[in-house]
Parts: C-alpha cells; structure tokens; sequence
C-alpha cells in the first residue's frame, strides 16, 4: 500500500500534510511508557526489557508492573504493599454493575460484557469528573482490581453460577483464576497467569490503547477513555486475534493437518476463495520475531509440560515453519513470525480458560498500559483531531424529493 | 506548540514521520463523507452545503441526510418511506436494555448512561458478528432509532417517571421530544429540532469519529465503534462544551454582568489563578465563522421569538463581541468566533431540554455520521496504528525490592 496517498484539496483549503495509510509510522505524541524496536525484537516498560521484568519480579510481578507503568518505577517493598492493599480494599463489584452483568442475555460476547460494565463503574465513582493525576490513579486501581472480577462473574452468571468475590491479600493472577473457577490456583497456574499480564500488560500506541488517548484527550474521564479502548480491543485485528488462533489451532486438530489447512489460507486451490490472513502471525511493528511471544513459548511448553498435556504447544511449534516457509502470491517465502497472540492461545486453553475469554484476559492485563496512558494524555493534552482527505462530489443542490433518482 | 516535534530515535529503529501535535493537519485517510472549508466556513455532507440541507429538506431533514451519509445520495420518496418503516420498526428498546437503564444509578451521568446502553444493546443484534456493508446499515438504523429512546428513558427513570414508547410514524425529531417530555411537540419545535440534528450529523474527523474509525478498524463492530465515540464525544473539549456554555450563560445571569465575567476567564485578575477557555469559541478547524452557527444563530432567535423568550439569544449575541474582542497575553484581540456548541446551548435550553441532555442529544444527531464513518472504515480497512516519539530511559535492571527507592 502506497505509504503517502494523492491528496485531492481544492486550492482554498489550509495545507494539509501527508498521512500514511493507517497512521504507520506517523508519531502521534511523545511518551515516555514504551518503547518498541520492531527490527531488533525489542520491547521495553518505561527502560526495563520485557525479558528481564517477566523473569525478575515474581511474586506480585503485574501489580508491580502497574506501578511501573503508573508512576514511571518499580516499587519499593512499602509502595508495593500499599498497591496491594488499595487494590484489594476496591476489588468488590458495586451492586449495580453485578445487577446488569445478570441482565445482559446469557449469549452476549465476554468482551462485550466487559465494554458494558467498564462503562457503567463510571457511576459510582466519585473521582469522575476529574482528569488530575492522583484521582486518575484511583480511577485506575479499580479498573485494574475490578477488570478480572467482571470477566469472572460475568462467566459464571451465564453458566447460572453465583459470582465469587476475590479474597484479600491475593495477586490479582490468583483472584482472577479463583473467582472464575471457584478453586484456588496452584502455585504453577498462579505464576503462569501473572507472566501472562506482564506480557500483555503494554504496547506503545496499539490500536486500544490509541482510542483510549483520542478519547482522553477530549478531556473525558478514564472510564470513557477505557470504554473505549475495550471496543477497540475487541477486533480481529488487534486483541481478538488470540481467540482466531485457538479456533484455528483446532481446526487443524492433529499436527498433520496443519500443513494442509495453512495452505488452504494462505493459497486455496479453489481461486474463487479469498486468502486468508494466518491469525498469530505477523505485526506491523515487529519485523522479527516478537519478544513476548520468545516467553509465551517457553512459558506455554513448561506449564504443558507441568499439566501432562503439551498437544497444543506442540501444534503450535508446528504451525511455525509452515507458515514461515509458505509462499505469497508473488513465489516468495511470507516469512511470517508468530506474534504475542500465537502461543498466548495455546498457553491459555491447556490453563483452562474458555476460549472466548481470551480477549477479556488481554484486557485485564492491558488496562494497566491504557490507564497509563490515559495519565500521561490527560497531564499534556492536545486535543487528537486529524483531518481526512476528501474525495466525494461538491457542489449538489437539494431538489425536489419527486425529482430524485 | 512546535509543530514538527524533535525526535529521539535510536539508530535501529526504522524512520519515522514527523507527526504533528495532536495530528493537526495530518491526513489519516480518504473519505466521501464530509467536506470542511476552515478558512472559508464551508461545511458539505456528501456535496451538499450544510445550509442547503438545513434550509430544504423539510420535512424528515435527519432522517433523509441519514440516508445521504449512509448510502451515498438523498432519498427518492420510496426509500426515504422504507427508512422510516425501518427506524419504526426498531425504535422500541430491547427489555434488558430498559433493565440496566434501571439498573444505573440516578446521579449517573447522562452521557455515561448513553454510552453503556449502546455498549449493551449489541447482545440483541444478531448482525452484530458481521462488518459488511448490508448488515453495518441494519445496525445504523437500530443505533439511530434507539439513542433518542435511550436518552429519554434515562431521563425519565432517574426522575422516577416511566419511560414512554416513540409512536408510529413520527420523525426522529418528534418522537425525542414526545418520549422526553410525555407530551407531542408543536410543529415549530419538532423542526427546530430536526435542524439541529441535521446541523450536529456529521463533522468529517472529529475525535469521536475518529474513535469510532480507530476502533472499527481493528474491525472490531459497529457497536463497539459507537460505544468508543460515546467515549469521546462526553469530552469538555469535544461535545460536552455545549453544556459548559450554557453553565456560563447561566453564571452571567444578565447581560450587564457578561463582560465582567468573560475579562475575569480570559485574563484574571488574580495572577494566581489560570486562564481559562471561553467554551463555544473557537475550532481547530475553523478559522472563520462556524457555517452550523450560522444557521443555529438564526434558529435560536426565531425559535426564542415563537417561545416568548429571548433571553438566553440575547445574552449569547451580547457575549460574541465581549470575546471576540478580548485580548490575549500578547495584548492582541482573540478574535474567536462562536462555534456549533454556542448557540447550540441557548437553542435547547429555550426548547426546554435539561443542561446534562446537551451532549447526549448531539450524540443522538452524531450517531447518523458515525456509523456512515464505520461503514466506509470497514469497507476499505486498514488498521490504525499510529507511532509514539519514546522520551524515556533505556537500559535499567530488574534489582531487589529491598535495594529500591
């Protein structure tokens, strides 16, 4: 696609400058949270190595990651165990927000769910209607507290089970796993899980967390700003590819189907069928291979191993060269990569977790990288409004209705 | 502020493209929809100049400029009827929707309302998993005819009233009103309020468009896509400035009291206290006199003249000078216009709509170019991706809690 598109402006408008496609490329704003170096491979949280936050931080590694990505450092020993306390003392759902889980027909989509009961946590806050530092803060810790008991009970509601409240004192890793099984993790699942939201927890100006920043930077609050980044979150394109990967994992089945059902997608013999995107592979940032995925795939094979069931860590590792090694439409290799959804799909399935709350555990852990960012807009705002290029008629006039074709 | 910002780019990184503060001026993609002149106060929906459309196309003028923005051209007879049945047929709220409307508690904000209402009516749409082009129009008709419905019962219920049906046969404009106050509007009212929904429909990339098409084009659902607009369209630098004027009008209470209170926001007296923006002036876009001002200008006087009150009219004419001539830090007059937001707000004030309804009611006029907007974004998509400009560490160490400060 072409990277700078023909502008069509009639001489008396004010000059505009050139997009790319998608916004690729294009800085939209300082920030000081993330830094991504897609060619080397290289994800970093606020000047640590992903690699070196998900291997040394255990216990407590997320919420100690939420201080990070809040307050720009890792916390002391003090900090950490006031965030543990803050988080766990506004963990229970308000009444209201329970009463519309259980309204909400038994088929809506977890995410959906999720978007609807983000937005309504609004009411009970008092810090609503302030966009400064320390009431967003508390905005934030109880999005980040409440995020895993919506998805939770709101799994349960829909199965006729009564909701569990998370128990004090607990990582938010164990209580999510709790209050959706109603069984306390072991100590493998529990730290499996906290990885998993240390991985996911931020990405820079992603998809989401950009409609979070266009919508805070109108100056609304953060759970509209959250709202919405849980609707962007939900595509196919951006955190519901985990969810297409799984289907797809099943699809194949058994490792000897896989190379056929590639094929299929990528290549379909019949030429009246559209290729298909692979789901997992490939990112517009990362021209190697992503770094959280080098973790997923090591986490996914040790936890297989530690559960007796490796079948889908092993498909997974054979879906890899297949994709790798197919050839595009031009006769050379795609030379795909897996991404950070590819082995976060196997990881979460052989845990347990239902398929279609594979995007709802993304959003748990990316609410701690939206609320950042949310932060960091609303402490230096500028409104975000770009313009379109318009290539439409001009000049209509308004007839008569009768006279219309 | 710079336009152009330095960038700090380490060596490995692939080029990046300046952006622009906010993304003033940059062009995030093609669009047919909206055509806005800045310079020369021109505002064109489809081709059409907004005073065009405004002046002639009583009756239904909303409901036919949906169909301009929804398919391309104005309706012959036949398909402006069909519309009509259409919106008829799906005005009634889905019962868990009115459930968790109840649900809600009364000091929820009516925006905050508005948005988990259409975050939830997604579970009831059985076109909710598709993005093509048939289906995103269904969904379009839904979301128009029931934002006005979801507005109105909001209000009723946190009144303790219940909430009324729309009747058969009624434009938009008619049955907002009637569902609103319980009784039929007179024929000078239901236009003016058609004119105001055709004024507010559309605007091009505004920052809760641009939420929208950010959100759909993860193609993530037009609910989803609603939902994060909602989001942003609450921000007092977006639609929730029309309430913020009438709070200043209000705060003036008489016109003799306008200037003082207008020099006392621009440049206080009390060097301590900040600067603040006069809301319903100024637009990044234009630079000249808002064309939608024009036109609401004109409303608010007849429609105040038919009413037998002109005061809220007055006081806003008295107020345009007051700014337009203030002088800034540099000793140079503004010169800000009034833009939609200003006489917006005396306009609906006089008609008798609550302050806190004001956003909500541009929303119910805004959903029609929002979901024009997520319809050409799925149907030519590309994901939006934008960069950030890193500015913080680099190469720091996971150490001991113990060891940190």
């Amino acid at each position: 696609m072409s990277r700078s598109a023909t502008l069509h402006t009639p001489a008396e408008t004010p000059a505009k400058k050139a997009g790319a496609a998608g916004l690729e490329g294009v800085v939209a704003a300082p920030s000081e949270i993330c830094f991504i170096d897609g060619v080397a491979g290289r994800l970093v949280y606020r000047g640590y190595d992903i690699g070196d936050l998900v291997e040394n931080l255990h216990p407590h590694a997320f919420e100690q990651v939420c201080c990070l990505l809040w307050d720009g450092k890792l916390p002391t020993a003090d900090r950490l165990a006031a965030l543990r306390h803050d988080l766990s003392a506004v963990a229970e759902l308000p009444p209201h927000v329970l009463t519309i889980l259980s309204a909400l027909p038994k088929h809506t989509e977890p995410m959906d769910a999720l978007r609807t009961a983000a937005s309504a946590l609004s009411s009970s806050d008092p810090d609503l209607k302030s966009t400064e530092a320390a009431p967003n803060r508390r905005m934030a810790i109880k999005l980040t507290a409440r995020f895993p008991a919506i998805v939770a009970a709101f799994h349960r509601l829909r199965n006729g089970l009564a909701p569990i409240s998370p128990e004090p004192n607990r990582s938010i890793a164990f209580n999510f796993l709790h209050m959706l099984n109603g069984s306390h993790p072991n100590e493998t699942l529990e730290r499996v899980m906290d990885a998993a939201l240390v991985l996911h927890a931020e990405h820079g100006f992603n998809a989401s967390t950009f409609a979070a920043r266009v919508t805070a930077a109108t100056k609304a609050d953060m759970y509209a700003a959250v709202t919405a980044a849980c609707g962007a979150l939900k595509g196919p394109l951006h955190g519901g590819a985990n969810e297409a990967v799984m289907q797809l994992l099943l699809e194949c089945g058994d490792p000897d189907n896989a190379e056929r059902v590639i094929r299929e997608m990528i290549a379909p013999r019949d030429p009246a069928k559209a290729k298909q995107k692979v789901p997992g592979f490939g990112h517009r940032v990362y021209k190697t291979f992503d770094p959280r995925a080098t973790f997923l795939r090591k986490m996914s094979r040790q936890f297989g191993e530690a559960a007796g069931n490796t079948k889908w860590y092993e498909m997974s590792e054979r879906l890899i060269p297949i994709v790798k090694e197919a050839k595009g439409s031009n006769g050379e290799p795609l030379n795909l990569n897996p991404n950070v959804d590819f082995f976060s799909a196997s990881t979460y399935y052989t845990m347990g977790i239902p398929i279609d709350l594979f995007t709802p555990v993304f959003a748990i852990a990316r609410i701690a990288g939206w609320t950042a960012h949310v932060m960091e807009q609303h402490a230096n705002n500028r409104i975000i409004r770009p313009q379109d290029d318009y290539r439409g008629p001009f000049d209509l006039k308004v007839g008569p209705i009768e006279a219309r074709e």
